[in-house]
């Protein structure tokens, strides 16, 4: 086993992200699952983008927030994500080069053109997603780079890439590169309704020990084990993988492994604006933690620290150093 | 003369602000003259973006950025400003018509593109503009459409307009169109660096009473007469327009007419965080309470309350509703 050139690799659906403020009544009547990634064809993103109020837009995509966050603090990060060769497949390409992530999947030739999820914030900061897949249904195996992923210490991938036909074949093989070179292979629930959608194909990733190291929220956790108790999930999902993380906004997160579980508060915030990509900046901070010889505790902390920074601007990545960030914190 | 439909019509550069952070000593390294917009061709543009960290999209333009905010004030605004027929040009009139602003400007083919202009925030809040004027430089008295001038109570333009080469004939024509039909016309001097390019342009439009009203802030006022003294520039901008507002960011702002000077204390603000955007949200504030029977003073307080907002985040335009923002102030 060489020594890795990359601290994360992560793999996800390459999506620019279009931000307005719209109140809850806006989501009722345009039948918006609130908090959610709402799946939509070309026509209804349309249909949403005329009713939204003035937007702003962001580089996104929940793996590629993780990726990006990973630069930011200082650590070697590498993306697979499929784009368009448009405007905004050339603002995400830019968005992740600038920041140092080493991003080389071949472009397509502009269609379907680059993803975009058309995003709603209501003023209690929480986001609900609407997001068209356009060229990310076509990453498959062949974008996965033998190399980089032999190289990384962690592969990391979103659930959302079940979505897309051929996302999980790419996934399964990268997950097969990463075992052969010795490296560990992570995952995020990344929906509630993603898990719904996908249980059993999750379930069975974590116990053929496909994945190591989960990350969920709470309403995933429970999705994933149909129980309303949290400390049910925490004691299911304790068997079913090595490490698995799993956080609760405001509540902070947990840590459980096969035998230990361990809480962290939640960093303070001073103003909730958008919660898009809190869990990306979560994920972000713990595995630069992990792979940065930082214990758990230590790693679960920085998650917070960084997605309270994301929350509180619109937008899912980082405005300012992440790096000067967990400098000042002493973590 | 009949009812006014729009309470402001402006007209601009129509650009798209691709906006990042970055430090002092990169702009120095860079040749980017602080503070100012700086012109830039398509070659240096894309090498600027090449060199930019990761960045967020926001339409911007200055008379855009006023029409937009005008609007979400609860004003009746139109514009005038020529894009492409691209992703970002698409982005900027989505952005107009979403917040309400009549805008029907006739797009490009896509040849030039959008204009975008690549923002650099360094720590103290201040941005530093490079502008591609793309799609603008084909601004010309064709765009002016003479039913909404001659219904717009105040034409509003941006001296920016100097720089592509027909626009100021097309802003002749709207002056003339706008005082026929008994209406005012307001420039604002845009930039310092650019009151210095168009200086005798710029004092025969008011001289000449092709323009009523004029904005601008402590630097442009010094630029445009010449000299380090404030009260001096006071006293000289009194003698040439019948109305002069002039901005000095944390001093608040003054109102000069022939006979009158009225200072009024800036708002207060949490963080600077961006200053793209404060002269043209409060022209916006101010024309809007013009248009809406307040005070000069109270005109100057709007403005102020109006930049406040824009300034604590990135992108020049309000993230918030402007007009609750006004109705909580009892303004």
């Amino acid at each position: 086993m060489s020594e890795p050139i990359y601290d994360v690799l992560t793999i996800g659906n390459a999506i620019a992200d279009i931000i307005a403020h719209a109140e809850d009544d806006f989501l009722v009547k345009e039948d918006i699952t609130k908090g959610a990634m709402n799946l939509i064809d070309a026509e209804r993103a349309e249909h949403l983008y005329k009713v939204m109020g003035p937007a702003i837009i962001a580089s996104g995509g929940s793996a590629g927030n993780t990726a990006a966050g990973v630069a930011s603090l200082g650590g070697k990060a590498a993306y697979f994500g499929k784009v368009s060769d448009d405007e905004l497949g050339a603002a995400f390409t830019h968005d992740m080069r600038a920041i140092g992530v080493a991003y080389d999947t071949k472009m397509l030739d502009g269609t379907p053109p680059t993803a975009r999820s058309i995003i709603f914030t209501t003023p209690d900061g929480e986001r609900s997603m609407n997001t068209y897949l356009g060229a990310c249904v076509e990453l498959s195996p062949e974008d996965i780079e033998e190399d980089k992923v032999a190289a990384a210490q962690i592969t990391y991938f979103e659930g959302y890439l079940w979505d897309p036909p051929k996302a999980k074949d790419a996934i399964r093989l990268a997950a097969e590169i990463a075992h052969k070179n010795g490296r560990q292979v992570a995952m995020t629930l990344s929906d509630s309704f993603c898990v719904d959608r996908y249980r059993d194909e999750f379930l069975e990733l974590m116990t053929s020990g496909t994945v190591d190291i989960v990350f969920a929220n709470e309403s995933e956790l429970k999705s994933l084990y149909q129980t309303s108790s949290y400390e049910s999930g925490l004691d299911a999902i304790r068997q079913d993988c090595k490490l698995a993380v799993v956080t609760r906004s405001e509540q902070g997160s947990t840590v459980v492994t096969r035998k230990n579980t361990t809480h962290v508060d939640a960093s303070p915030i001073e103003n909730l604006v958008d919660s898009n990509g809190a869990g990306d900046a979560y994920a972000a901070g713990f595995l630069w933690g992990l792979t940065n010889t930082r214990d758990l505790k230590t790693c679960a902390k920085i998650g917070g620290l960084v997605a309270a920074e994301v929350i509180q601007h619109l937008g899912p990545r980082a405005q300012s150093s992440l790096k000067e960030l967990v400098e000042q914190s002493g973590l």
